[in-house]
């Protein structure tokens, strides 16, 4: 990476504003994120294992007409910038007001939390962005009812959940055959499969990192390791709360999770433990990394010292041979020896043997 | 940062000292804070979703002649230097000793404590100045009763709950229509939002920082992440016991709070992971700082090693060949060859080209 | 290891592409491993204490005539490549979906798990390749129903589980007076004990590195120890989930466990437990030869310095003095005296016994 | 610290020697302490909230004869090196034979117990040698019977409980008014009060090396840090199990305390936590301040290097062009040259400022 | 340490061959101990508080006709080789397999476990040697039956019980008036209290290297904290587990032990408990002693650069002068002057000071 490439990448991943939220009324509705959000549209999926529906529902004020004749419906919400609308759409649904919160919040970190009358999962989309390599992290919340579930997503780059609608349609799979748990462990599974691809280019850019060093022992890989460890803090934050509290619903068997459906949500639970143990391993490579990169930095700089050391401790000696016997006094009688030169000559051939050899025991090359 | 600054700076977070409390009776009421600690003042505001009164009481003598009408009141107390008035209100209440002692111990570390009578919750306050970066550090208490609650702040940064008395007095949110646990959620929730005040200033400072680096590979920036360590193990102090405290609470679904309020404290707990979550990420940052800090002086170093070897051993042969040929021996043959000159020249020029062959081999730039 | 050997030992341990199976559908078949996967073939075990019957399934359709007699019916499969196949067998024994998912997917870690009808066990196989020292994996199951069991191995490296087919074609053991939780212990066992030949192939190496930094302390093993830290990270995600997984089968007493095995599996976990601490410690040892090994390098480089400084130091002045009287200035008195030449000789020596009193007393050698 | 006065804190902080219980009969009460020890003597103190009674008793004999009239009946021991006389007081008041070992055994760490008839508790006082900064501990043991208190200690550096035997004396705080379990409490308070002296003590060093740092960047203080991390770890020894040990105790609502003075016991664990926390802040900056000194140190021997590369290689190639012309071939037509010199002098002053600007480039000043 | 004995204390904790058990039958007696294992002899003391009564039973088959008439019976086995006895032996009291199996498995790590009728304790013996400081293994088992105890050891250093038998011969202590869970108690703390021996060898050497540090800071050490580190890491390795388990079984409060022995095995878990924070503690200061070793180094490399530095810094520049008088151009004016010598000394000697100067502001020395 260059300095302006890594300048740039600096700037990608900068945190948001941390204090944008603070004073605000809890319980009350406020969107922080991007100014521009998609406008909000409901798409209505209700199916059950006989027949699939699907519709669109323009004004949540149309809601109170809408029929639930299936087994399952589900209201697909993408965009939620959109106060008015969603207000009135929790409002109808009995959303109880922290939950309401937290679903426009899209700064809310993974949470699963129980409230009366619905489970409400919030969760983070992680897409790699193929160009830089920064992490595009975008906000879900899942709320499961009695017989539907609610989803909102941001849907900053594209529909993550268009895999599920297509099976619901095609009636492929159990999802028609079983209740809204089940379709509430398929949306956190679809999240949670991203996470995969995330790893996967974190894998290569490791990967990439660790051949490029065998290549080029001493180049500067610093700051490459210091970008991959702060995506690495990133991806923790957003995936290890979402385990935690997952697992915690798990073991709690919480009354939304039938326990037929128990083991899928085991399943998901599951992957996530190995996604969190494969960043962990990979995390440690890193660190493994930096100290090759370190420890050859010292090696290289051991032998460049040595190569000026013996250089100089051979050549030193000599020089000052030569100057003795460069210098004006009257008398010097060596200077007049018919054989002079030569012996001179031959005192520093033997000076230098010396030296080579004083080295040699020493072991340095 | 000018060495000057970071002494100031040092002395700015210098800690208080820790033995002026020792021998002291268990549950006495010692004021340890400021010598010049605001005046006490009780502010009292008793609402119900019909009416919110609000009113001064100057003498806690004057508490019996209170009537409490309203579904919620709170008193709330400026200043806690003075002991004679905070000593008769712990006896109007009945106050626990302990819990009375850690109200005016202002070095009282976070803490929720169940007292027959009372839930107790102690917590700091932290204002971040803006000028130095240092950080301020308040008392904040909280009582809660039967139907009432008795905050306690050092009022030293301005009042912190402004904000609330304000929503009450438009009988804004929820809060007039529900009870005093939902108050004392409140309260904690407005000193935890100011955490987010003191997030964002080390985001800025940690990124800064970050740019620095980037502009300086080599500028030496270790004192000032010395300071921002220092600052995180003085907010981990303040913080981390506030979140072990209120999660026992939670979990131990204490009578104080009602089931309908538990949400909400969840919530604030919530919160609090996230801010534990981000300052253990920050502080990975810096400690990622100080490594590429260092990695950066050890390439530089190495850089300047191999200019140093480079340059000596080319010159240190050509220097000792000039001076063989400065000697002033009567018989030297070379010295009277008519080319010997330019032999000699070739003859450095052949050993310099050697040189820079071996050093590229070794491939040193 | 030279360059090449590093490179194709980094190819070795190249972790496989964790996007491959995103966006199935879950409890969906799929088969991720090896493209040429080994045909799958039922090999049929039942046996009590009295007769033991070894037979071969061609068709998972026969399963349908097959009589278990016997306390115990082990059917063998090998080849997790042939869906169709294993399609059917899941059908046949009323696999839950998720559990026939893991069955194929080579890539799932180890984990423990009850469905209603059957226990469920994932677990690697580990061999070391004795040439290069690269682990081999292979992903093995177990399904332990009713009077039944039914293994499933990749077979790459031959059949771990022959040991176990002699000792019940011999009567050999307890295993043929027990019941099929005892042979589901007798499986988890022989797998578990082969990682006993890992840790000895790491602890050769280990120590080999050790007797190599003994005789050479400067030798570059910082790539060796990186290699080996990655083998420890890979075994450690192999073998850690399964420790944790079978602790908690024991420590809930599960349904599928009787009271008399539970010694047994109580016993192999024991075993995971020993593994894991040797594993560690193996591991510190690579960090404190890695610790070593810097340390060997900073105390060569401050032996080369002193070097260095001590020849240099002594020569320098010497080489100033010798030039200063090779100048040739009409009006030098010095060159004309007499002794001249010997008081300069003089001079110098008395320098040079100077400066080496000077580092003499600064302990330098 | 010079040499020597670090020769001195070393050897005032050697451990004793663990080997010298070695074999001991378990229950059998051995004093391991310093050769001399306090003569054993037992002061009595009983009281209730009338009247407060305070007497010697001079052989344990006579315990028999005590009448125990007041609500408590507080023993105070002092001197547990008097075999004899411990035996019968422990005979007296039926001793379990491991606490009876425990008490007289001055190396017993921080533990606390509960025995049929006895709720025991060790602990340790720490005293800060203000001359040397060592840590003298004492060994405290505490043991609540059904309506009296026997503490033990060895008193060396005078009495620790002087204070509260002041209070009862004056009818001063609750103490009069409540159980011997209250008492208990005050007793290990005022231990766990005394470690905040040693936590100032701490402080003010640790500032001190600070300060140090910033007036002497490159002032060896690792032999200081050393000798404060010694310390930590001493302490730490001596505090966390008490921790511990007290928080099991609150957590079991032991019966030996009543439900009104557990507010009590928490208090005194709540001031532990932050002890803790505090030692290990500390702790923390003083592995920030040897990261700072290793920095410096960096920082310094990298500017030491630029300086020598930056002058060796501005004079080398100048000395070199000088030899050149000092050679005495006959036929150099450039020393024949009018401005020969000149020019020459004039090739060096631009060789000169090729090395600077190249110097200046690479950034180096 | 001279590099043989380094060579000689690495052969000497040389780890076993971890391979060697792999492929055995589950519950099968395998003995993997030195080849010429002690022969096996059974030693018989039977007692209560009236009589004690020792014998020896040649062969397993006569204890068919032993009469266990006394409160507890305790079989010390020595030798664990002999197979063909200890089969004989474990079917007469009805060892569970896996019991039998650990009991001649030398390399079996810590381990307490409850079978149906016997209650397992494997433990290690620990014995310094000292002359080369390395520890020798010797693996214990006690088994605790009805009103029997049985011990097995491999008695290579002698016998570790002697001290107990001679106990219950002279009727001192408790021993004779208690259970054979107390003798079981017994056994255990003495091979706990031998740990204290080989703690105090630790403190000893850990202490010795500290002093060595401060006579020569630069010695190098590295070798020595080495091994005691792998020391460290063996030790933890045999005393951990069995604090751990012995833990589970003072929680659990196992049937095999007595309410009024729990206190007992209370305080061996209580000494375990200080042996593991002391061992933890001496690890510490062993890498603080390498943190000064690496910190000497630095801070030895950094006097040595300086001085180069200085010494070249001032004679360079002054070497360069001295040459350009050494010029043989035809008209160098200064060589004329009368002067000439003694201005280009003065020159010298003005830069030689001038470099003093810098040197001297850049605070080098």
């Amino acid at each position: 990476m260059t300095r302006k490439q890594r300048r740039l990448a600096l700037r990608a991943t900068k945190t948001h504003n941390y204090a944008q939220k603070v004073g605000q009324i809890p319980g009350e509705m406020v969107y922080v994120g991007d100014k521009e959000g998609k406008p909000t549209s409901i798409r209505v999926v209700s199916y059950d294992e006989k027949t699939q529906h699907f519709t669109h529902i323009e004004e949540p004020g149309h809601l109170a007409n809408f029929a639930r004749n299936h087994r399952v419906t589900w209201f697909d919400v993408e965009g939620v910038s959109d106060l008015a609308k969603l207000k009135a759409l929790a409002e109808h649904f009995g959303f109880h007001p922290l939950m309401a919160e937290d679903i426009v919040n899209t700064e809310q970190m993974p949470r699963v939390q129980e409230y009366d009358k619905h489970l409400f999962v919030a969760l983070k989309m992680l897409v790699v962005d193929a160009a830089d390599g920064s992490i595009d992290i975008e906000h879900v919340s899942v709320v499961l009812g009695d017989n539907y579930l609610i989803s909102f997503q941001e849907d900053k780059k594209g529909d993550v959940f268009d895999n599920i609608r297509e099976r619901i349609k095609t009636n492929k799979g159990r999802v028609c055959r079983l209740n809204a748990d089940y379709l509430c462990f398929l949306l956190i599974d679809a999240v949670v499969d991203h996470y995969f691809f995330v790893l996967e280019n974190i894998r290569q850019r490791v990967e990439n990192l660790e051949e490029d060093m065998l290549e080029e022992p001493q180049r500067n890989i610093v700051n490459d390791i210091a970008h991959l460890k702060k995506q690495f803090s990133l991806i923790r934050k957003m995936i290890f709360p979402l385990q935690e509290e997952l697992d915690r619903l798990v073991r709690d068997e919480s009354e939304f999770i039938q326990a037929s459906t128990l083991p899928y949500f085991k399943d998901v639970l599951d992957h996530l433990r190995n996604l969190t143990s494969s960043f962990e391993s990979f995390r440690e490579m890193l660190y493994g990394l930096m100290d090759l990169y370190l420890s050859n930095l010292s090696h290289s700089m051991n032998a460049v010292m040595k190569t000026l050391t013996v250089i100089t401790s051979i050549f030193i000696p000599l020089t000052f041979i030569v100057g003795v016997y460069g210098m004006n006094f009257k008398h010097m009688p060596e200077l007049n020896w018919p054989n002079g030169y030569y012996l001179a000559l031959g005192l520093m051939a033997a000076i230098a043997t010396g030296m080579v050899i004083f080295i040699k025991q020493r072991n340095w090359f």
